[in-house]
């Protein structure tokens, strides 16, 4: 991880930089006007003194900074795409440097089992055609494996390997379970090695990529060991998604669809327009006439995703702030998912989570009808389940109890407030999550021959 | 731990605030004076975009502030003494809110087993009075048993006893072992959960407690698997101290030696003047007419070491900065401390190293004879080991040659310059290696006989 190794100020790529400002609990980018009276930073190291009759206290602030990248490409695998290899590197000497001192690159690769029996030869082929000193190891990264002697596993051969930790990134290939794996025993190697990020699910594309979150279970508890430590890179390439069934696009696009209700109208109004057609052609091109307006909204929506939910991580990597807008459809689909494993994938759980809240919107007066019904139809566009039986009142006042435990005291609950809007709520009455419930199940619970009442 | 958390400004408490400033490759504190046109600080969270024809890339800069206190107190297992329950919280209206609930505490506590055998009674003694909820785990945490299964057998008991994890740190009680293993598991729970670590050997008083680094032994090396996650707080009383072995004393004396040279000429002045009684005393005021004055030199020294020790952390926290003078006496003695283990302590074999250092100072004309003299005979009475047969020049070739590969292909050597000075060197030659090993055997090695030569 490019940790202090702040970006180039001179570097002679074309660049633009932003701040990020925070509007009504929301993190918005703003492009950046240097005013001289303002002072657009953090505290630096400082030490305070202060003796009392107790003793004496030291209380140290140290700031450490984090810098990484994300990066969307196209064709990561094709030898002559050097991004895998070097695309980590921010400082433009080191990597001119690197280019003429023609040190053989060493690299260590994890890739998720399924994966490879996909994209292993290409991968072999990548690393032999680039001359890479490297060790490829398949390891089945599923959610049952999620554990530290997988971790400790990948750690052995790590440490037989004999990397540099300060430049010879670990990279990680797979979905989201692979790359929190990997990030962990990254992070845990020599007290941080730098590990780089490449998603091959959808949902991994805009979600766990670019966090710093990893994390192991433990304890029959999801993700209950971790760190966070960003990548020192990822690197997006849409076309591993061509490979995806079906139902795991919609999955991913779950996640994008928080990211619309919260913060971007566009990106609603896009997925709205464009979703169906991203699930039918898997996020590709093709080469019928509508190929090229095909990957623009393709990429259009993946990168409004980004950047939405960079504004939301960059301010708050280490989740010290709790009120958190990317937590919405997270409240209630973690006990859910849980209690229902393995029936629904992660993005199904959430959608779940996000459409009762939807109701709850509704019912506080925050969303009109029409308002509610169009994001209720996107849903059903993308073919993300609407309801769920086992989502029942209790289970929803369990998760909203914990939820208490964990943040403080408030629940902090993100609402939609509008399209492309939202707050944090603190006050929601039990009457409106009770009435929110009751009209949630009379508009869409499935009756048992598989259809909506009524 | 307090992240983000800046310390109240309009707290009541004297308080003197310090900036570090860099001075030839050192830390020093300066007294904080605004000044309106420079900023003294670290940039805030940023996101820069850049389009390439490979792709677009988000450059994203994201700052996290540490803050934690170490304080020094008298009588911690004092039942009155509230430090060990509450010294860690640095908001004052979160303080009056908790002590107003009457909410009952719920800590988690580990004891190093020999630390147990002693204190134990005083401890649980402490909790019960205070009426606490705790769990109280007494673990051999040897060297030995320095190791991830260690780790994860703390975080089973800690799942069980359901803390919060922002609000109820861990507590550990013991020496550097016990509080790396401690901080290693609190930082892995939850992705980092509070911990407070109580030393109770001089080495981890002055060293373990206050930096951020966690670790265990992974693969027969040492700390290999780690992280840095600074404690809430560091909570210091030197009573602990005094059923040390005195071979244990020498062995921290070591490390605020180290302290001395490289920063401090006025502690460097404490240690020669009143090391010894230091040694004898157990740096424990007496009822003797020199009691207060003894108890004098023992919080000076100490406080002068801690300021130290903290100058340097502070602005390094993750070690981005690889020139590091709290390096020095850390270059040759890993390897030699793994190579006669468990002959030599740790701080021995850091003095060892310090001593071949004096000596490539000597003969690089930075030191005079007359200021080695002074250095060699403040470690001999401090009872340190000044030379050791196993530190051969080939070990102290390898460790060079290993320090090289990990620290960026330099070899960022600290040596003083003078009494309580320092710099890093990156070309001292061969030659004056070795004329300096040469030397140092011909003055220090001992013969078979257990004389020094000649």
């Amino acid at each position: 991880m490019g940790k202090v190794n702040r970006e180039d100020s001179d570097s002679k790529d074309e660049k633009t930089e932003y701040s990020l400002v925070r509007v009504k609990g929301t993190w918005k980018r703003q492009l950046k006007k240097v005013k001289k009276d303002t002072c657009d930073c953090v505290p630096a190291a400082k030490i305070y003194d202060s003796i009392t009759e107790k003793g004496i206290t030291w209380t140290v602030v140290s700031p450490v900074v984090f810098t990484y990248k994300v990066t969307e490409t196209q064709d990561l695998l094709d030898p002559v795409n050097d991004t895998l290899l070097l695309g980590h590197i921010t400082d433009q000497q080191q990597l001119e440097d690197f280019k003429k001192s023609n040190k053989p690159i060493k690299r260590f690769v994890v890739v998720d089992q399924e994966v490879y029996k996909i994209y292993g030869p290409k991968i072999t082929e990548y690393l032999e055609a680039n001359n890479v000193l490297y060790k490829l190891l398949a390891l089945p990264t599923t959610e049952e494996n999620k554990s530290m002697e997988m971790v400790l596993k990948i750690l052995e051969e790590v440490n037989n390997f004999c990397l540099d930790r300060r430049t010879e990134p670990i990279i990680a290939i797979g979905g989201g379970v692979c790359l929190d794996i990997v990030g962990l025993a990254a992070s845990l190697y020599r007290r941080c090695t730098p590990y780089i990020r490449v998603p091959t699910t959808l949902l991994s594309y805009v979600d766990a990529s670019m966090g710093a979150k990893t994390g192991v279970n433990f304890a029959n508890c999801k993700n209950k060991l971790g760190a966070y430590i960003p990548p020192t890179a990822a690197f997006l390439d849409l076309s591993f998604i061509q490979t995806l069934p079906r139902r795991h696009i919609s999955n991913g696009l779950a996640e994008m669809l928080k990211m619309a209700l919260m913060k971007h109208r566009g990106l609603f109004e896009l997925l709205e327009k464009h979703g169906r057609m991203l699930l039918d052609t898997k996020f590709q091109a093709d080469n019928s006439p509508y190929g090229c307006n095909r990957l623009q909204a393709a990429s259009q929506t993946t990168r409004i995703a980004i950047t939405t939910m960079l504004e939301e991580l960059a301010p708050n990597l280490w989740e010290d702030d709790l009120n958190r807008l990317v937590d919405f459809g997270h409240l209630i689909s973690p006990a859910l998912e849980m209690k229902v494993l393995p029936s629904l994938l992660h993005g199904e759980a959430v959608n779940i989570d996000m459409v009762y809240m939807v109701y709850v919107s509704k019912e506080s007066g925050l969303l009109t009808e029409e308002e509610k019904q169009r994001i209720i139809s996107c849903m059903v566009a993308l073919e993300l389940p609407v309801w769920h039986e086992e989502c029942t009142m209790e289970l929803i006042q369990r998760s909203l109890q914990d939820r208490l435990k964990h943040s403080g005291g408030l629940v902090r609950m993100p609402l939609p407030v509008g399209l492309g809007q939202a707050d944090i709520f603190n006050n929601t009455s039990c009457e409106i999550l009770h009435r929110a419930y009751k009209q949630w199940c009379n508009e869409l619970s499935i009756s048992t021959d598989g259809h909506c009442n009524p």
